[in-house]
């Protein structure tokens, strides 16, 4: 094995050492093409590598995913099995030559079926939740993973800026969600970190609006574009929302509000504040302001291969940052049938302070349309 | 609640029926997605509709989505939750509120963790895995669903054709992934059914490749694009292998095997023929030719609103195709450190035969570049 992979593969022994298991299992997503350091998909085939406290991992792999499956230089044993065939014979090998008695699985990644396919093969195995430590390992971002969410969020900023020259009244939401997905590409994403949301007028007070192929932006609409381009594996997430032609007395004043808690975030944030901290400082501006009632979410999220992943900025999470995280600043106000406003920049936790990775500007933006 | 809600609910609720339990459990997917007619997507809060058997839905709703579920038309009792709060107590609701000793849930969309809520709310609920028979309800396609795989495949031939034309000698797989990435949402994708798979040279010999940005494609070089658009909800999936500037005996007599191969699986297809007498059929034509050893996968997979879904098209799978079934027909093959070649068509099945909704021409196609 590479010596990358069975560095990688012994930090997950010591994540099953600390959660008091035998093992822990991962299934393609984030945590596992990290560790195999290859992009697997996860589709209709179960597709696990398993990590014993002591001794050598082994995998099930799909027989379609052998070849592949070789470029990682996977030394363990392999049970491999074919559609036509089935999977059950090979759990049933994987988990007799295991030999394990308690298993910790990424709650937020494998699915169901897996689940019922380890546990029919062994009716004792203990499962757990093992999610939290696991995806734990990603917390601290190295230098190239840095680099590669930089990179992710140079496309996005570019892709944006591209994006908004070209918005004029009267397109619907689903031309400008068209147009920036074609600006992401041609700037070099190697995919999108979400289905990005586009949402103009009364659309952008939902936070999680999609685009409509039958809402035509007009003059004084607040336009909210949430999206992130994929690179080297990282997610980019950034959020602007700038106002078409004019923004009202009442959007300008929001959209300070918004502003004032976003940068309230990137002030208090440095190595040992808490997750609730960050969250208690952004949200105490907009409870002070007078569009308290339009408060819908807390303040981000961690960010790296996933676009949502722990810490979880929020009160009541007094995870203690450090330096190396990533997370996202978001606050944002909405009002149902009004308009909605969210900035979001990717922020980077230092010993002294935080660094943002997104540099696209944050100042009230009137486009010209 | 609209007429179609409740006529859908009702469909579930006749799977739970059938299927012996009290009660159905939906989450964000394809058939959440079919039940409510509104795009939710998956992500790390639990978001669950419950239909029981008999008697009304319920839902536990994330907090964040209240405004997006309003837009559902849904009558049923909601339980949400917000992210200060965790989930725990919204589970503990809607459990009691249910009333429930039995539940079927999706083992290929469901995660682990939602699984796990489930049971720490009711410990003594039986889970079931039920995919089968609630995604059962998408095998056969109505007219809309037709329209909106025909607006899909349309948009990913366009995109194919506009890709192929301008491909170049000495372009990297990534460069030519990008390329008809662009296409894609420049003809009107409003998604990609999965990362395209763009591999030339011994690259096209991994059923799974993943496009590299340190590959150069050159004269000779078989080229694998396999990839789809999605539109309205539903997910095109087409493959074409093209020759770069010219193609080896061994290649053309290749990719005759194949083409036959595919045009035998058009051929035996009608209403009333099972998935295993179609792979067989198709798989019988490649291992009657030299290539036997080079076959790596089954013939299809059904296609819908998943871009893998039943009836999955293999030995052993006697399932019986019934006319509005839509299934992939892509057989290959495929020499590691050679070349591969697939062909893939979107198969429509009537009373009498089949239609072809892929229409791209699958003649052996030598690209001057």
């Amino acid at each position: 094995m590479s010596q990358t992979l069975s560095a990688r593969l012994s930090e997950y022994a010591g994540v099953a050492r600390k959660l008091g298991v035998d093992a822990v299992a991962l299934v393609p997503g984030p945590n596992f093409n990290r560790a195999v350091e290859h992009p697997f998909m996860s589709h209709e085939r179960p597709f696990v590598l398993v990590i014993p406290a002591d001794g050598p991992a082994a995998a099930l792999v799909p027989n379609l995913e052998l070849r592949s499956w070789d470029l990682v230089g996977f030394e363990g044993a392999v049970f491999d099995w074919r559609d036509q065939d089935g999977y059950d014979a090979a759990f049933a090998e994987l988990v007799a030559h295991l030999k394990i008695s308690s298993l910790a699985v990424e709650g937020q990644v494998m699915r169901v079926f897996v689940h019922h396919a380890l546990r029919n093969a062994q009716p004792d195995l203990r499962i757990i939740d093992g999610e939290a430590a696991i995806s734990g390992l990603r917390i601290i971002k190295t230098e190239s993973d840095i680099a590669a969410l930089k990179a992710a969020i140079g496309i996005s900023e570019r892709a944006l800026a591209r994006t908004l020259e070209g918005v004029k009244l009267g397109q619907t939401e689903k031309e400008i969600e068209s147009a920036l997905i074609q600006a992401l590409f041609a700037e070099g994403a190697e995919g999108m970190s979400f289905e990005p949301i586009v949402a103009a007028g009364d659309g952008s007070a939902r936070p999680h609006a999609k685009a409509r192929a039958n809402y035509a932006v007009k003059a004084g609409d607040a336009l909210l574009l949430d999206f992130g381009a994929c690179k080297h594996g990282f997610a980019a997430d950034i959020t602007r929302t700038v106002f078409l032609g004019h923004a009202s007395d009442e959007g300008q004043d929001v959209y300070d509000t918004v502003l004032r808690a976003n940068l309230r975030g990137h002030e208090i944030t440095r190595a040992g504040v808490t997750a609730h901290e960050i969250d208690d400082a952004v949200t105490s501006v907009l409870e002070a302001s007078p569009y308290a009632d339009r408060i819908r979410t807390k303040t981000g999220h961690g960010l790296g291969r996933d676009v949502h992943e722990a810490p979880y900025i929020m009160r009541g999470n007094h995870a203690v940052l450090e330096a190396g995280t990533v997370y996202t600043n978001e606050p944002g106000l909405y009002q149902i049938d009004n308009f909605g406003v969210r900035i979001e920049d990717d922020v980077l936790v230092t010993e002294d302070g935080s660094i943002s990775l997104t540099t696209f500007p944050t100042d009230l933006q009137v486009l010209k349309c």
